[in-house]
């Protein structure tokens, strides 16, 4: 019993929607979502009032990104106990809604595990759903501190790599505020280095098959008054052969223990092109994307998404990128080879930006490291 | 005064309809293209009576590929010539149409020599018009003919690289039959693998922004029979990284003296991914691609397309993929960067086959001897 059901603001410009927030309006609490399937056309809430309807959310990409999966990950759990269903049912609903980024998972837990201890210690759902709550708040704002470390650590790294001089980088996907509580991974490097007057150009790559780069990256950057130019994926190869690429930010949906990094499809060949031309390679995440039981690349689970994604187009105003409800592309019954993600082996990799602080070279040994380390003892 | 009529066929499937043909009704003589920007959804032919509008045709990418560009120009010229019109004014325009392809200089420029040599002699209009005619039917003829010798030279080439054993192939962008008075450049290649029965599988990049190989390519190889799965151009990194391709093809817009191959947007990092997994890459053109005028990679010009083919989705059925008619994808306002075409060096060129034979290792020396050969000497 989904029950999903779209708010569309009134004055658009001026304020900004957040990408999540709870709510408690007098029929119930609801988390609000920005349904990102809809930028940069309309701006368009979902009002989720249980679990599945979240879950349909994380299918159809209405919200994604790595942290923020986290963060809606717990609410989910949260909105499930608050309103009385089964707790540990949603909780396995949500995680298993999409397999590959790990952060939703963490979230999840957090909120399940602050909700069981409670239950056992009172015996009372109201006190234990305020737990789960009281979790899902505490991974939120957690994810927006650990947002702005990591864009004063990845500042730093800039500065040391590339000093001087206005830089022209590249980014894939989308890590923005919309994939986070606070104003993202990889984007808010990069946003960092405009507020610095250090950035020249953001390169956003379209990152087919959904767009992100073109719908919700380039609406981040036109929003926050950043010179941005968009690309199709595959003309970043000659950015990087006229040397006009100083650097590639990326997010990461899962970091294995011996530091291989899935993030979108087309990461990996975008750290192949920066080997070749000899460009940094820098991954950003929370350090809750590692995940120690991966032990590399080759565990990661990485989702395989409907052919329909890449045979058919699906216009933001038309649909929601939903599988076989757009307008054919590829002859009728072409097969897709449609994976999600891609996984970049740590030999690749520049530098893993934390909110812990950064780790390069990246290896098993200085992941651990990192994981054990407070974000206290950092120089941030 | 461009002049175009669109025309439908009755019946779809079982008649293959040619790219190009020359037709001469009661209204006197017109040149017919397969209208490349409706395909797949429909098989509209676009029926030219005068340069003009063939230069449109050019320019909106229905009639496209290098080989296909140079008949079109051949014809072009003919076209203006059997019509009465100023024939250098139109082989000018034919000329400018694409900047890239050398072919279609090159056959614009075998109809006029041709059209001027009798003029000069004979002082007779319809002799020379008729001259510039029987010389765009021999760019036809010998293109459909090159075509057959590459695909013959390729597939040894491929039985010598990578001998035993189905061949998984990667292709990008459009090379078949829809570029050529024969079956084409690299797709010309995998389809002879394909005959004999050594094809395991095609590996089809969608090739953004105008999705040639969803649209053409895929087209093309459901057509004739081929196991073929297309794929947004940036997964083609993970099939890398699975050792799932054993050879990349791909054709080419131009080849400068030193070997360096101008071709779709995106074939240069596939050449540094197919370097990086130690991957064949192959680039297969007629010997009019090579242009001894271009000393190298940084002297061939590239077209740089409208940003509208980025930041806007135009489906077959909904319009041509001219500027300015889609649907946003991106935020109004957006800029692109839009080359048509990268460079890849020769050093990432494991061989150019041609008609005339293979060249491998790519060297300036290789090329010249190899221009100067004629086509009967190689042992095909």
């Amino acid at each position: 019993m989904a029950d999903q059901q779209a708010r569309t603001g009134g004055d658009k410009r001026p304020r900004r929607i957040p990408a999540i927030r709870w709510e408690e309006p007098p029929e119930g609490p609801v988390l609000v979502l920005l349904d990102q399937t809809r930028l940069p056309a309309e701006e368009v809430e979902l009002v989720c009032t249980d679990a599945p309807a979240l879950v349909e959310a994380i299918r159809s990409l209405a919200v994604r990104g790595a942290p923020l999966l986290g963060i809606a990950g717990a609410y989910g759990v949260a909105l499930a106990a608050v309103r009385g269903f089964d707790v540990a049912e949603a909780a396995g609903a949500l995680e298993g809604a999409r397999p590959t980024a790990v952060n939703l998972s963490v979230g999840v837990r957090r909120a399940q595990a602050a909700h069981r201890a409670v239950l056992a210690r009172t015996g009372d759902p109201a006190a234990a759903a305020a737990a789960a709550l009281a979790a899902a708040r505490t991974v939120h704002a957690d994810d927006a501190e650990a947002s702005a470390r990591m864009a004063a650590h990845g500042l730093a790294l800039l500065d040391e790599l590339l000093p001087g001089g206005g830089l022209r980088i590249l980014t894939h996907c989308n890590s923005g505020s919309l994939v986070s509580g606070g104003e993202g991974t990889a984007f808010a490097v990069a946003l960092a280095a405009h507020r610095k007057g250090r950035l020249q150009r953001l390169w956003v790559d379209e990152t087919r098959p959904l767009l992100q780069g073109a719908r919700l990256t380039a609406y981040e950057a036109a929003r926050n008054g950043m010179a941005y130019t968009l690309l199709t994926d595959n003309a970043a190869g000659s950015l990087f052969a006229a040397g006009e690429v100083d650097a590639v930010l990326i997010g990461a949906d899962r970091i294995a223990a011996d530091g291989s990094v899935a993030n979108k499809v087309g990461s990996y060949p975008l750290a192949v092109l920066a080997r070749y031309h000899h460009v940094p390679f820098i991954a950003v995440a929370p350090v809750t994307t590692v995940d120690p039981d991966t032990p590399d690349g080759a565990s990661i689970d990485i989702e395989q998404r409907p052919g329909a994604e890449v045979t058919e187009a699906t216009p933001p105003q038309v649909s929601t990128p939903r599988a076989g409800g757009g307008i054919p592309m590829a002859p009728l019954g072409t097969q897709a080879y449609n994976p999600a993600f891609d996984v970049t082996p740590p030999e690749l990799v520049t530098a893993i930006v934390t909110e812990k602080g950064v780790v390069s070279p990246v290896t098993a040994e200085a992941l651990v490291q990192l994981r054990t380390r407070s974000p206290q003892v950092t120089n941030d």
